[in-house]
């Protein structure tokens, strides 16, 4: 788990507009339509899955996607956040976190799964406004530990 | 974070065939028709957020989530694990464990998303065989910590 795999999305970019970026991990957004507060904690050795971390790398891993998760529920105020590591279709460590909303396209679905209704854009542009500030949080305490 | 909320269907039943129940948490085996290797790692206070729990609480409840993993991987070899938070539908904390497979019928989309082919039988009774297996090391490897 020391080198970039040639071919791996997630070793050769940053997989979206980078928030944070630590000497483990790094945090972006990602750009998923319907789902503005969609961000992804992304491990930055090439590690496909979650147990392939020591514990204390598993440790530190969830304590910045708890970080990212407090942010959004303090200052969006979500139904539910969603966490998920899936892989299938890029193994390389990363967690979902999203931000979910009793009237976005897919609640109370996962965002996977199929269309409940259709987006609304007073909500989608109500929690783009409130991003600077979510982002602002997150630099601000990822960077007062050690990722 | 203390007593058991009416109407929540985890505070009030197992969820599932139980594996494993510890002090914190329980393991249960979930009826997912199509996904044999369905796991559960159900946090046993009601949270609705992996936030709502405190640090060294968040650190057990993912090394229970590894532990499941771990036991999935090494008996079943599965092209993925996917783990998953989402409680969009039952807001009391549970992590999905589902190993996953490339002939599965919805590989590589997530298990929450459109069927992309046929399931297989011969694939879903092979895994099925293993599962004793899979969870005497369960709950050989949980019932060693205090979980």
């Amino acid at each position: 788990m020391t080198s970039k795999v040639q071919g791996c999305v997630l070793c050769e970019g940053p997989g979206g507009r980078l928030v944070f970026e630590g000497a483990k991990l790094r945090v972006i957004h990602a750009e998923e339509a319907g789902f503005p507060a969609f961000y992804r904690v992304v491990w930055r050795e090439h590690a496909p899955e979650f147990s392939d971390l020591d514990a204390a790398d598993r440790a530190l891993c969830m304590e910045a996607v708890t970080v990212v998760e407090q942010c959004l529920r303090e200052h969006l105020k979500p139904a539910k956040i969603n966490l998920a590591a899936l892989g299938n279709m890029v193994a390389h460590l990363h967690w979902h976190v999203i931000a979910r909303f009793p009237n976005d396209s897919h609640f109370p679905g996962s965002v996977w799964a199929p269309v409940q209704r259709e987006r609304d854009a007073a909500l989608e542009a109500d929690i783009a406004a409130h991003l600077p500030a979510v982002e602002a949080a997150m630099i601000e305490r990822l960077g007062n530990r050690s990722f």
